[in-house]
């Protein structure tokens, strides 16, 4: 690599609209990456875990299961006993002519990814994760059918860093009675693209990185995994199918099987590159009430916990990613999933 | 508190215009608050800590200083040997017709805000940490003749938790060649209300806070200290003068001194409220080409690390505070300072 190539950089991402600070030298500073192993830590919580078969009691009842024979299960998806937003909130009277208010109300579930205590998401088999992609897809459906359901958001915590309370595998979902203002940004940046290039941005930008195969982590018939661009964090990941695809429930039974074996080679790759990292994803579907789907992509994002956000990123929403995309994916390309 | 008040709630920042979820019972949740005690960990450190008086070879040469006596200092600012933007950076080539790219060029600064090893700000004397804001001013000053300056952020990380590296007390200030989105987002809402109103919007919100006197922490001649109705971030506080005032350069050495004392006294009220928690502050200033200062009004945000942003807040930008700003404002009045 030549020398300019590791000055810092300003990088503009073409979906959020976000620009990052790409400062490969910052990777020498003396805090480094943190090693979370998240995985090594959590086996005290085994044997209270509310999420393991046999204490059903212990969580709300279910909104969705799974069966596997018998009275057993694959996948639960239940409320979420500490939730964000409630089905029967009530206004709060704490507004004024400055202040905004809207009522907390919404759906906050849980999916429970298997009824053994597996807490690293690597280890599931493709089977059970094609479960938890199929669980998401049923409550897309069903919560996007009730009042004040705008927005769905489907996302995952591993590990305490990354915000998990719970170490048995759960994924959750959170109605919004709105589109996330950050997200409406991505939506009329999609739109634009698309009414300027008659092309879906996602869709240019697959096809690009696909060309230029130096983002690019893996691909199979109809998915892609790359580094963005523009990556918030370091070794950050986009998930995406290659052909145009506005909704995650557009997918059916083999593409979701498909997915579920791509996003189980990349949790592997991150524990083998990262040393067992905490992480999250998140999926960024077109939202409800959404008519334009010719401009709108589906699309996962996964990333880990390398460092801690800081008074600079909080400041300016600028984040400083100290780990060069193309170095990340050129890492993740060759490390096997462990 | 009646049992409506403790329903979650959609609250809308007129600042930022960004949406939260303020969802009090989340608070019962199994992960809580982390204790990060920052300044009890790191006595390892202060063998080798570059930033000690006598050191000071081990940092690039200074850019200011303020002296005490003799050949000795109280204040010293240097370059941040692992920097996020460099002054000579040059152009990387790596951007395309998707992908916009602009030269990492800046400046990037430590405030080395005392010769002894003290890592716990709330520790500092009340001329010490004026003499630091002193240096705030002086940079802001001197680096927005600099080529390329559009904008000037200063912050401080506390604690690990909290994104700081050393433990020795320092903050940090970074020059950026345009103006943040986030701010500009922020600076576009405050000429809106002034547009409409004909008064500054931070004005507005200084004047029915000292009025309802229920998210008050402090005030002082000049200043005051609240808990923002929309806070991101439990225990967020928001201290500002309660005049117009534009510009942190337009501070003289009586206002530096008097907001010394108030920010000393909500540290060490964070300190006892939340046992040392790790924390950030940050300065939003206005630009170094605002010509429209009728508007915009100086503001500092200060909020402690009391749990770790996951997959909801990444995908949604939209942050959910499990304390309410009234209550925490209560807790933080009448809190002593350790």
């Amino acid at each position: 690599m030549s020398d300019s190539q590791m000055m810092p950089e300003y990088r503009h991402d073409p979906l959020s609209g976000r620009w990052v600070i790409i400062a490969p030298d910052r990777s020498r500073r003396p805090l480094g990456l943190s090693h979370a192993r998240p995985h090594t830590r959590r086996d005290a919580e085994r044997e209270s875990c509310p999420f393991c078969a046999g204490r059903e009691v212990n969580t709300p009842s279910e909104s969705f299961r799974i069966p596997a024979g018998d009275s057993s299960w694959a996948v639960r998806v239940v409320p979420n006993k500490y939730p964000a937003v409630e089905p029967n909130a009530q206004p709060c009277d704490s507004g004024s002519a400055l202040y905004q208010t809207i009522v907390g109300q919404g759906w906050h579930e849980v999916v429970v990814e298997t009824p053994r205590h597996e807490t690293n998401p690597a280890r599931l088999s493709v089977i059970e994760f094609t479960h938890v992609l199929t669980a998401y897809r049923q409550r897309i459906e069903e919560l996007s059918k009730l009042p004040n359901v705008e927005s769905v958001t489907i996302f995952k915590n591993v590990g305490a860093e990354a915000g998990a309370s719970l170490a048995h595998l759960h994924s959750q979902i959170v109605t919004m009675p709105r589109v996330p203002e950050s997200q409406l940004l991505e939506l009329s940046r999609c739109a634009k693209h698309h009414a300027e290039h008659g092309r879906c941005l996602l869709c240019d930008i697959v096809t690009m990185e696909c060309q230029l195969n130096v983002r690019l982590i893996r691909q199979t018939d109809h998915f892609v995994a790359i580094c963005p661009f523009a990556s918030r964090f370091a070794y950050e990941m986009m998930i995406l199918p290659k052909q145009h695809m506005s909704r995650f429930t557009e997918m059916d039974a083999g593409l979701s099987r498909e997915l579920a074996g791509l996003m189980l080679q990349l949790f592997g790759k991150l524990d083998s590159v990262l040393d067992y990292p905490a992480y999250n994803f998140y999926l960024h579907d077109t939202p409800v009430a959404n008519t334009d789907t010719a401009s709108t992509h589906w699309h996962i994002k996964l990333f880990p916990k390398t460092s801690h956000a800081a008074g600079f990123e909080w400041a300016t929403d600028c984040f400083i990613n100290a780990v060069r995309p193309e170095n990340a994916a050129a890492d993740l390309r060759v490390a096997k999933s462990i």
